[in-house]
């Protein structure tokens, strides 16, 4: 049944590793012995709370969280956080964002509802932009650490030296490779790429960050608040933080390339990106547009020099067992995301079919 | 293996039709022969958008929602929405809150944040106020439909022949009941009690309400915004929409005593509440103290009269399969949430352990 699943390249809500999903599926009317479906628990019950429990501290093992960082499962998306965020943090006050794409440029313009935004710099969404003009007073800067519609990642976290926080919408990575906290007031992400199920987001905050809402802050978005209910002020999306804590269970275990856990999960995502970016590379067939110093190892948008050929890339791609390869509707064209739960025989399955139907069209 | 599952009476997070779960885990892996599970799917691509447009379409019909109200599917709860419908129907001015328990109580708490609130009538908990003191320049009024900790419930939602719009909280008894749309301008509920997993809202909002919204609404909680991407300006919790779209299918089918559908599900909604009240009305036991006129039909709180006996009560109930029936933190004693998906011969087994209880300790 395993060879049977075909290979899904969907942006978001994307593909899940399959040992997950046949737990789930086993789970569904009885989690444990408790005669009850994760779906059915109450949210304060005993088997919930140590669903949850344990989801978030395999989290932070995995990305080796540090303590004064919470961890909140929260609702409402990056979209919604592109709000939240600066209700919560901006004080009102000045808050710098860095343009590097789509996602980054939404949050620049869902901030100035609440705070004196600057774009501190601009990229074409094809690099990250030089000569970011950041204020010393600002009340954070944001960044958008892969780009999934434009295919854009950072490698290394900018180093903020003056002592302005640093924020990062990672949704798009979040959880495939580590994150240097150092260097980040809070992240965030929907679970949807690489966690769980959609509906929820995840949230690492750290502490002296918490207690400056805006009076105008939704009580059921107040990082505070949500910190002190331990994510349990309102009723949490509680089956899909059951998912992502099997997820979670999973990078764990994950081995490859004598690696165990996140960083073999990284080695792994590092050749998958390898193998596609040096296929597109070689072929004057197909385009990848990204600087290579920060191209996405997760999302990959490609076009046809021929973009009549688009629609039967796609329907020839699935009728190969290649799912979702369409690119974002904004930019046209071809994006292959290969999250970690996308196995180096799908990439190498993608390859040889963009191969075959170079030589069969090109 | 039905008859193993206990009886389940969770306020919720909350008891689910068995069917529902067992086609949930039949589909996991592979949806209708898509190859992917719903939560690998993009939320834009057909497969799901069938999904979600069922899912509306079947709720529309059971609920009879006039085409001139706009069916919503959100993040964020009840709580959530406690703040969301200030922000997109305040216009900062009036509101007019009815306090008639818990919920109500905080949903005026945190329209503060937005509007000049007053409390247009205050009951005790146990009784719907009467002599409610509404204003007729009011932005709206709103209620609590049915108090999900108190047990109260409106058997028939008010007439306000002023024009000012009626907002209901309904998440503890939507889709148990028709709703009086005549009467309604706003209906919102989380679906964690009747409709599926926690982590999805429903919002139904009359055409002329939407276009009102703050400037400090947050664009992905904007009803306007959202109805105007079909629920998909952001990615909307995917799976939970699915789960609730089977939860809707099960209810059109349902079939009880001569009925079928939503008219079925409220007869045996009836009934269920009938026989758990009379057992405790016969009781010098047991006592529900809510006025028998607004006695919710979903929550039913009550208590031994000798609280000495709660912890054996709740020790013995677990062991006979009656799952869940600790009373609110705020109001003790115990509850037992009585949703569409428990069979009547869930509340005949807890009405029978009651009397046995009662014989060995009363």
């Amino acid at each position: 049944m395993t060879a049977a699943r075909p290979f899904n390249f969907s942006a978001g809500p994307a593909t899940l590793p399959e040992p997950v999903l046949r737990q789930v599926a086993a789970e569904m009317l009885d989690w444990g012995g408790s005669g009850m479906s994760v779906m059915e628990m109450s949210h304060r019950g005993k088997e919930f709370i140590s669903i949850a429990e344990a989801a978030e501290r395999d989290l932070r093992d995995l990305l080796a969280v540090p303590a004064n960082y919470r961890i909140l499962f929260m609702q409402g998306g990056g979209l919604g956080e592109n709000a939240i965020v600066p209700l919560n943090l901006s004080r009102g006050g000045k808050v710098d964002v860095v343009v590097t794409g789509s996602w980054s440029r939404k949050s620049a313009a869902e901030a100035r509802r609440y705070a004196d935004v600057q774009v501190a710099a601009e990229g074409n969404g094809r690099e990250i932009p030089r000569d970011w003009q950041l204020r010393s007073d600002a009340s954070y800067v944001h960044v958008c650490t892969n780009e999934t519609i434009d295919g854009v990642e950072f490698h290394d976290l900018p180093h903020l030296d003056n002592g302005v926080p640093l924020v990062i919408d990672c949704s798009s990575h979040l959880l495939s490779r580590p994150i240097d906290w150092s260097r980040v007031g809070l992240a965030f992400g929907g679970a949807q790429k690489n966690i769980g199920p959609a509906g929820l987001t995840l949230v690492f905050v750290r502490d002296d960050l918490l207690g400056r809402a805006l009076d105008i802050c939704p009580t059921a978005f107040n990082y505070e608040t949500v910190a002190a209910a331990q994510s349990m002020y309102n009723t949490p999306p509680t089956f899909a933080i059951y998912v992502a804590g099997l997820v979670f269970q999973w990078v764990k275990q994950f081995a490859y390339a004598g690696k165990q856990g996140l960083a073999a999960i990284e080695q792994r995502n590092i050749d998958k990106a390898a193998l596609l970016y040096a296929a597109l590379d070689a072929s004057g067939f197909y385009e990848n547009r990204v600087q290579p110093s920060c191209r996405s190892r997760m999302n990959v948008p490609f076009f046809l020099k021929d973009e009549r050929l688009n629609e039967p890339f796609l329907t020839e791609a699935k009728a190969a067992g290649l799912l979702q390869l369409k690119g974002h509707k904004t930019v046209g064209g071809m994006r292959a995301s290969i999250y970690n739960a996308m196995p180096l025989e799908g990439v190498q399955a993608l390859v040889t079919f963009m191969q075959d139907f170079e030589a069969r069209h090109g």
